[in-house]
C-alpha cells in the first residue's frame, strides 16, 4: 500500500462486533471516540444497526455520516440494474469519505461484525486503499455472537468450520453441509425453508440452531426442528456444530 | 442448562482476542476486573499469551489460577497416553474452578480469541455447565485478527470460507482446498511442508498468505510463495481470500 501525505487524514475500518454495544473492542471504542467523523451504513429510512451499537461510545462533537444504501440486502446481485445502482453508490459512498481524508480530517469507517467478513467495508476499502492511509481494527463477528449466545461449542480439534451464505443453490447447500464437520449458515432471509430442506437432506436437521437477532435483546435462540416457519430475517444465522474429539 | 443455586459462584468463559490487548472487547475488561478469580491456560515453565494480554485488565486484589497444559500442542492426539494426561489435566482444572464456584466465587475462565472457535475453554465448560451458570462473552478470532493485520479482505457476497486445521491429511486438504472460495489454515506447526505442498497442487499458492503471530509485535506477513523454510509457530495461520462478486 503507498502510504498518503500526512496532511490527509486515516481511514480507519472499525469492526463493531456482533449487536451488544459492550461487545465493541477497547481498540474500537478508542478510536470511535477519537475521530472527528464517523462513516455507517444504513438503509434509507432506518437508523442502522452500527448506528444504534456506535451511541454508546460516539463524541457529541463528532460528524456522522450515513452511507445510505440504495435498495434492501434481499435484491438479486445478477440483475444488472441493482448491480449498476450498487456500484453508483459506493462510488458516491468513496467520494464522501474521500472528501474528509484529503481534507485531513480522519474517518471512522464502522460496519457491524467484523470488517473483513462479508463486510460492506470492503467495496470501500478496495476503492481508497491505494490513495489513502488505512487501519483495520477486527471486530467479533455475527458468528462468533451467536454461538456465545447459543452457548454452543462449535469447532474442536480437527473439525472442519464451513461458513455458507444461504442464497447458495440446493445441490452446493448439500455438497458443503457433507463436506464439512461444522457448519454456519448465513444470509438466511427468504432462503430459510431451501436451506431447510438442504439441511434435512443432508441428515444434520437434529443439531442445527436457529439465531435470530443474537446478542442482542430481541435474541431468539431455538433448534432449528422446532423452526417450522419460513419467516427469518436476512442477518440472522443456523449453527451446526462440530462434534471433533475431546479427552 | 439447569441454573446453579446463588449462593454459588459464576463462571463466565471469556474470549481475549488474537494477541493486542486492545483488542479484548469491552464486556470482557470488566468482567475480568470485577471477578475474584481468574483462571487461564499455559504451558508449563512459560507465562502463557493469555496471562499476556490479561496483565493490562487485572485488578491486583484478583486471585490468578493457572491452568498448566502437560504437554505440548504439537503431541499426538492418536496416542492414548497422551489422551490420558490430557482428560486428567482438564479433570483436575475442572475441581480447581469448581471449588471457588462452590465457595461463592464468581470465575472467569479467559482464553485466547474466541471461547467456542477451536478453545480449551470448550473442554471444562461441557464439564462444568450442568452444575454451575456459564455465561460466554466471544472474542475476536486469531484469524480475524490475522486478516485485519495482512489488510486481506477475506470473503464477499456469495464466497464459501472453510477453515482448515492443518493437521488434515494431504487428501482432505485438497479436497477442502478445492471447493471453498476462501480459506483459513490453523495449526501450522510442523505441517507446514505438507500444508504448502497441498497449496500448490489444489493451484492456490500465487494467492496465499502467511501470517505469524497476527496482531501482537512480532508480527509477520507475507506470500506462502516466499516463505520457503518450514519453520513456523502451531499457532501460525495461512490465509487463502475469496474472489467474490463486488459491485
Amino acid at each position: 500500500m503507498s502510504e498518503s501525505p500526512s496532511s490527509n487524514g486515516r481511514l480507519y475500518g472499525v469492526g463493531l462486533g456482533p449487536g451488544d454495544p459492550d461487545l465493541v473492542t477497547i481498540k474500537a471504542a478508542k478510536i470511535i471516540a477519537a475521530v472527528p467523523v464517523v462513516a455507517y451504513f444504513a438503509k434509507k429510512g432506518a437508523r442502522g444497526k452500527a448506528r444504534a451499537i456506535l451511541d454508546r461510545w460516539l463524541a457529541d462533537t463528532c460528524l456522522q455520516l450515513p452511507l445510505l444504501y440504495p435498495l434492501t440486502t434481499e435484491a438479486h446481485f445478477c440483475d444488472p440494474a441493482y448491480v449498476e445502482e450498487l456500484r453508483g453508490f459506493y462510488e458516491k459512498a468513496e467520494a464522501a469519505i474521500a472528501a474528509h481524508l484529503l481534507a485531513g480530517r480522519d474517518v471512522a469507517l464502522v460496519c457491524e461484525g467484523d470488517p473483513l467478513f462479508y463486510g460492506s467495508f470492503m467495496h470501500l476499502y478496495v476503492r481508497l486503499r491505494d490513495r489513502f492511509t488505512v487501519e483495520i481494527v477486527p471486530g467479533v463477528t455475527g458468528m462468533s455472537g451467536c454461538w456465545s449466545a447459543a452457548k454452543t461449542p462449535m469447532a474442536w480439534g480437527d473439525d472442519v468450520l464451513t461458513v455458507l451464505p444461504g442464497t447458495l443453490d440446493h445441490a452446493a447447500l448439500i455438497r458443503h453441509l457433507g463436506a464439512a464437520d461444522a457448519v454456519v449458515i448465513i444470509k438466511i432471509g427468504a432462503n430459510l425453508s431451501k436451506i431447510r430442506a438442504a439441511i434435512a437432506e443432508a441428515g444434520r436437521l437434529a443439531t442445527a440452531i436457529y439465531v435470530e437477532h443474537g446478542t442482542s435483546e430481541t435474541e431468539t435462540i431455538v433448534p432449528l426442528a422446532v423452526k417450522t416457519d419460513d419467516h427469518a430475517p436476512y442477518f440472522s444465522s443456523i449453527l451446526i456444530p462440530g462434534q471433533g474429539r475431546r479427552p
